[in-house]
């Protein structure tokens, strides 16, 4: 086995070491982000760092950095308080990919990617009309990660919507029946194949 | 599509609601975490929430509830400032998931569940030797988020060890061919196969 450690990262070139470790942690969940300011005017990015914080109440958060692509996120979940987080699926890959691309603020990447705006309910942000599995999130805390300028962000889920036979009896989601594809690294889109489901373990 | 709101939340038994929300957040890591306490002794469990921070420096974070098997992992890494991750691959699946079912503190997940503690370089935290990429962490901050009790804690990477036929040229790590799974909700086991791999996306 190859040890990689301090010394060895340091002489890692920063493309290099950018891939390295964004795979090193595992697979990643696909979802791309809705967002709007208070003049409607919408953004959309795909991240990769969804992660589930609580069921009840049921909270959801992700990690943002301090990019220009991001930012436009994270200034529109500031002033709206209401995003959405979309389900990225084995059709829209390329679409959704595209959507990291650096456009102007005043670009919807929703337009330039190809994506239709979907309002639902009176939500006042928009969801993927292209995604089958797709969430309406309220801002409720942030956290600015000291060791690197990174944010946690923290939303409440208010509405989901799906296809309700995606849901099986236990309440889980099929997600591979949904076609929701994972993200190793950057730039890898994957679909995952069942293996096992296991029980509640006791020891 | 079904519609599911604050109220039909509400209505949800408490089984059926964790399944659901563990699994809407999209597909997840699969790591195992080891620590040790000040006296040498070990634990283990199986996270799904590990979630990549930065690559320069290099952070891991995860997302820990205060439940007991948790816990158990929390104080070790108070106490011992060390701990690693250690991807689960698809020959110990049954035994990873073993290791989250409630044993007592003096009880080493390890050997209950059949797994063999290793110690390299001298880093005072156990890996798992049936792992195929395995990380030692410092730990660097926490963040207690209010909204639930639940905690992000986030480490430096000190170390990584892999077969060094698993990094491509670009520095990405191959998860399929390290056979590392993907978990969805808190039972459900994955193996991904890749689709499409893009390009960095500009405008």
């Amino acid at each position: 086995m190859k040890h990689i450690n301090i010394e060895s990262i340091e002489q890692m070139g920063s493309r290099y070491r950018a891939n390295f470790f964004n795979t090193i942690s595992g697979f990643k969940s696909a979802n791309l982000i809705g967002t709007n300011d208070n003049f409607g005017n919408t953004n959309l990015a795909v991240f990769n760092s969804v992660v589930h914080i609580g069921a009840n109440p049921p909270y959801l958060g992700f990690i943002l950095r301090p990019t220009t692509v991001e930012r436009h996120t994270y200034e529109n979940i500031k002033e709206n308080g209401l995003y959405t987080f979309n389900h990225i699926n084995e059709n829209i890959i390329e679409k959704a990919h595209q959507t990291s691309a650096k456009y102007q603020k005043n670009v919807s990447e929703f337009e330039a990617c190809g994506f239709e705006e979907e309002y639902l309910n009176n939500f006042d942000s928009p969801y993927v009309k292209e995604s089958k599995i797709k969430m309406g999130l309220q801002f409720e805390e942030e956290h600015f990660i000291k060791a690197n300028h990174t944010i946690l962000v923290i939303g409440k889920l208010l509405h989901a919507y799906l296809d309700e036979k995606l849901i099986s009896n236990d309440g889980s989601i099929d997600l591979t029946e949904a076609g929701t594809v994972t993200i190793s690294g950057l730039y890898e889109y994957l679909k995952p194949t069942k293996l096992k489901k296991l029980d509640y373990a006791k020891p």
